[in-house]
């Protein structure tokens, strides 16, 4: 994994608030300036406290954002909104701002109070924040649940002699006993930014990138992808128009796509990434939808940890999306490092030679190309193979 | 097993032709009066050649169905249009009736052709057929794919003296190398009804039964539920006020619903039957999507496959199901033969004793049931729990 620079002006730490049985378990990304806030948080109508609690605050000024693992702080009632609270305030006096300059996040077991008074006193007594490429690194594993591997991305373009940098950091699709996937994520940016700007972008980014992934198709309580623009940099950026916008905005995409294709990857119980890619649509919203719905289906998802080269399932998932396209023009590959497959031609199957199918299927990233032929408009997701480790981890199985 | 009786004038043969590798893979149900049609049939947009040729003929005077498992005649362009149309003819020649008087269901296989000759000619040779509960049985075997058991339902009421019966077979959520679930459904009937009331009731039986079970929520492109009904009975039912239509629209409903259940028990690598069961909704249509998006969570049904109380995950999948409802008037007890547990009152989440409710979740029926305290509205969806034998049926995991 790269070592990706903090933007200027930022700071991170993690530390243990007792949550996990061991190791970090909380995190602080800290702006030392005002920093311009926005936001993508949740559809599920039932929200974690801290979902409320930032939906207040997104797109005003904020400092810092406090997260934690190992516990959800979700259907705690009026109890876990108190808790929010505290935690703002925890917050808030250790670094000398107001608790309404706080964004919250957690992840882990839900319906459980959160130990919000030992959770206070580790704030309070936490070790100075750093703005080191390790500090990043730490904050992103403290905020690790089932995941494997930290997810961390990086993007640096200069603008007038000045250099802007964008740093993220996410995790999902991990799952706490007894509980459930969380999808979090968190972009730091020295650019200067109009509020309203900033959120249209990230929502442009999200449409792409993490509402694009799927592992199970359960859409958590507490999903959120935050974001801080601090100005450090010296860059400002006011409207689209602006010559520095394009590069800003290729950045958010770059960051956002790389931590939600870091995320598929590391689906819970996962041996491979799949790309679902279709081309030729008529429009941008079919090809989003389809390519969804194959990245969904757990009977392509089931094939593919098989490494069969099953396209009936793809289609038949194409055909279940709602997205309109005629069966007839479809063109289906099976790529991978190890070779390509075309399996449909223009809605005829294919002959195909199994043995190389198998050869394509066993890479641990397969693309799935799929043409329309119908259009211009094009669109990927992500997701992974449905193991018997995913049935394990998420049946807790007692043997 | 019940042996069910075929109703009046129906009559029911298996046969092989030569599509699975043993035994009987085709059936043919035949009445020897001309019958009312009626059917709902798959909303995939990829449909296989017999779902077209089925739609052209629901709500006309029809004699005959032709089943075969092995093959589902899916994607298989104009070869698998000129195919349905040989087996109808051979079906046709073999009983003295017309091509159109037959409709056909297929299921197995997608993109291979048909081996249309030979079943042409296991056609025209096989053996007479019968109107006993063991022809009904045996068709329901020849059916079956990667079902375990033969599925079959009956009920029967009188009216003036005379009685009605009702007979279904169905098959699902079977999946064959290297394809596709396919959910087929079968219903006879003696009564003399009028098709738009017969096509009208169907759908609503449908909606309560076969559209609210999910194995893992892939709709097929050969999903079909056929019903033909005969007059032999010598009552009439015209209308909805007819005294004798209550009756039957109860018996519809009945084979309906045992049949789907049926098919949620034998999901592939199921363990569990699982139903949902949603009551106080304020709308019969929220009380419906919630007690679906509950039954086809893949978090729900690997947390009962692992017998674990994860009220949490429940909750979740409610939230994201796009119903409306408050989830601090949420009520959830997990209920079986072994006992009963509640987990959530009124939106608070309840201590409970964990060996209790594995006690409760080790019972091979677990009811879920919901209550929103909003209304009066309630419905049940059906399902089963995900599996290490799901992912190995389908990932046809080479070992």
């Amino acid at each position: 994994m790269l070592q990706y620079q903090l933007p200027k002006g930022f700071m991170a730490g993690a530390f243990s608030g007792g949550l996990k049985k061991s190791g970090p378990d909380m995190a602080v990304l800290y702006s030392s300036h005002k920093a311009v806030s926005a936001g993508a948080c949740t559809t599920n109508k039932v929200r974690a406290a801290c979902v409320d609690w930032n939906s207040e605050r997104l797109g005003k000024a904020v400092r810092a954002i406090l997260i934690n693992s190992g516990n959800a702080n979700a259907c705690t009632g009026d109890r876990g909104i108190k808790d929010s609270l505290k935690l703002a305030a925890a917050t808030a006096d250790k670094y000398q701002i107001t608790s309404e300059e706080v964004l919250l996040a957690s992840t882990g077991v839900i319906g459980v109070p959160l130990p919000v008074e030992t959770m206070c006193e580790a704030i309070a007594v936490m070790t100075p924040l750093h703005d080191t490429p390790t500090a990043l690194k730490n904050a992103a594993r403290a905020i690790m649940t089932t995941d494997t591997i930290e997810k961390i991305s990086g993007f640096e373009f200069h603008s007038e002699g000045r250099t802007v940098r964008i740093a993220g950091i996410a995790k999902g699709s991990g799952m706490i006993h007894p509980n459930m996937a969380t999808m979090l994520g968190f972009i730091l940016t020295d650019a200067a930014i109009d509020p309203s700007l900033l959120q249209n972008l990230l929502l442009e980014a999200v449409e792409e990138s993490f509402n694009m992934i799927s592992v199970d198709g359960d859409t958590s309580t507490n999903d959120m992808v935050l974001v801080m623009a601090n100005g450090a940099s010296g860059v400002s950026i006011t409207s689209k128009e602006d010559p520095a916008c394009r590069e800003f905005k290729d950045g958010l995409r770059a960051v956002a796509r790389d931590l939600a294709v870091a995320i598929a990857r590391d689906g819970e119980g996962a041996t491979k990434l799949v790309e679902a890619k279709v081309t030729g649509a008529a429009t941008l919203q079919n090809a989003r939808t389809l390519a969804r719905a194959v990245i969904s289906s757990n009977l392509v998802k089931a094939a593919l940890f098989g490494e069969d080269a099953n396209w009936g399932r793809v289609l038949a998932a194409m055909g279940y999306s709602g997205a309109s396209f005629n069966p007839r023009n479809v063109t289906i590959h099976f790529s991978s490092a190890a070779g390509d497959i075309m399996v449909m031609d223009n809605g005829t199957p294919l002959e195909f030679d199994e043995e190389t199918a198998r050869q394509v299927l066993k890479s641990q990233e397969i693309l799935i190309l799929i043409n329309l032929t119908e259009g211009s408009h094009e669109a990927s997701a992500w997701g992974c193979d449905l193991t018997y480790e995913y049935v394990k981890i998420n049946g807790s199985y007692r043997t």
